[in-house]
């Protein structure tokens, strides 16, 4: 119908990138201009914000390395229907959400008690943000009609198992939470590279 | 003449995916980093800004189903006339204020009278929106050379009854919110999810 | 070279668009979420804040005209030099920066003495936008080949004058900023609605 | 596979844009509505804030001519591998976080001491984004095989060396912070026109 304009695909893809775009580019909004008093170092003030600069690499990480995961997905969906347009839009919600407890976070890192509830809901946001996700496969791998037909849907299918696993690191950094919050940080900066490099390749079917 | 390049109405509507993307993520910037005294307890902090988790949350649902009816319109149309544009903008320009809206129905949502006000202008913006947003499909429907050449714009124009009917439900929020904020904010959540699944489809001819 | 991929005046109208989306969706920042104390009135104080809601609706349109009109020009624009791209940086330095004249506009509109340099302020930040606008047409008129070929430049140069003559409109609204800033205000929402209306249209070449 | 959609350069090259357009875009957020007491000169108290108009300007320069050149280099860029991604979201992440060191720059460069100390920051970030971005310039040069054919990939390896000696402008003015603020942004202003008219080009081969 629409045919000599974006794809339906394109479109959502589209759409959700410039949402991905926006909420990694307000990250930055978090770090705050120091206060200095009369004599005050400014190196230091800097210095003091330190939680700030690690929260803000993280979230960047974390962020742009699901934009990487949902592209790879979306590159091999050919049509759209009703359904993955909600979890799509429940995915985008989270991720759109992710400066809030980056905020959060920064403003805590340093205080014992409140470390640790910040710490947790930064790690539950992670954790809405996994299964979103997951339940966005799920529904592409189920449906199958939705991906382009080089997708060996069956063996995608398969990979459910391996992306439902990967995904329990996840509620683990909640319990982290109530151990350290740095660590928890550190923890989420490493899982978002470690699923940068190692991701679950979308199976396609041998061309003979 | 500008054949290569991306068509007119292609390019009105990736500016106006700019601007739903945008409008979207920006609603984070509403939920605040709550503040804890020295032994507070930040887990309660957090909880007392549900008012917050709240209107962001049917905000981005009512922003997100806005942009799946106008994708879903704008993937018929082929023309743009000056109309077209300034109705457009004006659908933009609602759209694009909806956070603040949702920032002060979030501020007022707990305190008894503040809270109707709040709730009532919140409604009028979403007639705002349903309202320029019929404009915009009256004039596609009254021009009919808009469309793409598949659409039935007689049929079409029979669905503005349907349309005009639909949109009463949004005067009627006004309403519900002298009786209670909270009820307001959630028939807006469940219309934008009933709106979501409830599409009035655009007609195509049968190709024969 | 880079065929297969989008234009290079594509690439530039495609970055500008988001300047553009992003400059017209960050005006609503502007309009805060209004204080009322304990028997406060929330009708009373979001009535006071109609600067701010005059000062968003005109800025939007401003903004939005000058995305017709820019887009409108680089229709016709297929080849970029590094003049045109400077020239569409100032634009959009100005183009980005309407969010803050905007809210000191909002800000001090009803105090006598500040509202008229306020007033001032916006105006000139017009004349800036008009001037780089016209130093944008005039580099694309003089040099010629940078346009579409079916555009006809000699006649092109021709609409120089009255491209020059419109602007002179806007120079006026920063005397005027002296009289009343309200009627400043007003004045440049009509401007942008009679620009939106009233193009000089790019002149194209009868194809025989 | 998904010949029918964006190539995978594209998607990349759509979603920095995106970055760059929005990072571009918040800079304004840094400057403020000034406060004027009750008999204020809000001339006076706008004039006081030259900083803040001074980094607005520069900055903007900064990331405008980062993007022309980004753009440039990835219209030759014809695929994409783990690595390259890495690099550009990490180049990304200093480009987004621009505007902080704008704001830190602007609020303390009238300001003796602090003002030294804001200015290195600004010329450390300023390091960092040449350092990314010329990590990214030897990645394709020395895989070679993400290039676009026409690319002469053994002239472009030569290019390394006038690429790293003009980097080291930025180191040079950390050093100048400490001698004078106002001049260190001045100097960044400087080279973003300079790099902005002398951009080292990627050799392409004589087609025979």
């Amino acid at each position: 119908m629409s045919g000599s304009k974006q794809s339906e695909s394109g479109r959502v893809e589209a759409f959700s990138d410039g949402v991905f775009a926006i909420a990694i580019t307000l990250l930055i909004l978090e770090i705050k201009v120091p206060e200095v008093g009369e004599h005050g170092d400014l190196w230091r003030a800097l210095g003091q914000q330190w939680p700030s600069y690690a929260a803000y690499v993280v979230s960047f990480l974390v962020i742009g390395i699901m934009w990487v995961n949902h592209h790879q997905v979306f590159s091999y969906v050919v049509r759209v229907d009703r359904t993955l347009m909600f979890l799509n839009l429940a995915l985008l919600l989270v991720v759109a959400a992710v400066p809030w407890p980056t905020s959060v976070l920064a403003a805590y890192l340093r205080e014992a008690g409140p470390s640790h509830v910040a710490a947790a809901v930064y790690s539950l946001v992670m954790v809405a943000m996994a299964l979103s996700f997951q339940a966005l496969w799920w529904h592409l791998t189920r449906t199958g009609h939705l991906f382009d037909d080089a997708v060996d849907t069956a063996a995608a299918r398969h990979t459910r198992a391996r992306f439902a696993l990967g995904t329990l690191a996840y509620p683990a950094t909640v319990g982290l939470a109530f151990v350290s919050a740095p660590l928890t940080l550190a923890a989420h900066g490493l899982l978002a590279v470690y699923y940068g490099f190692n991701q679950v390749a979308v199976p396609v079917r041998e061309v003979s």
